[in-house]
């Protein structure tokens, strides 16, 4: 089985009116996705923001968990945030994996959008399954990812699709899915 | 098709050590479920909080979003904020849905906890497909739902499980998988 790697990234992503921002570091989304990731066994959840004061201030809040008071009162919070490394940017992200891994990680991006050429979440389970390949999740901040990302990403995940038209749910949220559908229990 | 009923308790539920406490409001609890309640079909979001100042507070912040500056802002936000109800507690709630339909709604609780008589999401799902009686599912905050409360459960859900043994998802992101599984595109 191929090790799942997870990244969130803050930037470059788009807002509401479709320019490209930076996002602000939410301290929740750092808690939660990592709770999730541990959950299904991710190998490292990377939080990839390009200002370095908020990566030092994320850094910051972790060891309160890591090795600050935290880490005796939740034990489960320290394991899951174990996982957490910061990057500056997806490039970064990528060469760390690959230093991680020996191999350059194959690109998966996730969108609220349809489109041509995306690959069903069945697909990607299976092929998680049958091969050892390395796999980086890519989860984008504020209105989703640019683009230009998508275009570079080998796999392309269709959407998550509910019975109804509405598609906000929160990258917390989405990512908690996401992993759910490729590697919960069956 | 059933209609599905979300509660979100701040009491009573258990805290680290197992004592019965009542827990905070947290905004951004409203917000996520709200929006994975209205991918899926969910057709009420209740907050349960016995506090009326915070039941108060939340309804202040909601309005920011539902008649405020956010409702112009946010479209989306004020469509998912929209199946939002504040209630006092457990009973209070399956008495707004019974008046809402009718009907008192079938209890399903969940647990990160295995144990006897759990009812597999597979077959909830094919319950929920194949008969009209609404179904109420409680989330517990803090570290979950006492005994009581389970005891009186009409549906006790399987735990959600990767491929670890760790089970402690934020209740956002166990929201969510809980929908999915029950309600998502397959």
């Amino acid at each position: 089985m191929g090790d799942l790697f997870l990244v969130l990234l803050h930037h470059p992503v788009l807002d509401k009116n479709g320019l490209i921002v930076t996002t602000a570091l939410t301290n929740l989304d750092i808690h939660d996705i990592a709770r999730s990731a541990r959950t299904y066994g991710v190998r490292r959840f990377y939080v990839a923001h390009p200002i370095k004061a908020l990566r030092v201030l994320a850094a910051k809040i972790m060891e309160h968990w890591e090795s600050g008071y935290g880490s005796t009162y939740n034990l489960t919070r320290k394991d899951a945030l174990s996982l957490v490394r910061l990057e500056r940017d997806l490039d970064g992200t990528i060469l760390a994996v690959e230093h991680e891994t020996g191999v350059r990680p194959r690109l998966v991006v996730t969108s609220a959008r349809g489109g041509p050429k995306r690959t069903t979440f069945a697909a990607l389970r299976a092929q998680l399954e049958a091969n050892n390949e390395p796999h980086l999740i890519v989860l984008g901040t504020g209105w989703g990812l640019t683009p230009e990302v998508m275009e570079h990403a080998d796999v392309v995940l269709e959407p998550i699709c509910g019975p109804t038209e509405y598609n906000h749910l929160s990258v917390r949220s989405a990512a908690a899915i996401i992993l759910d559908r490729l590697r919960g229990a069956r």
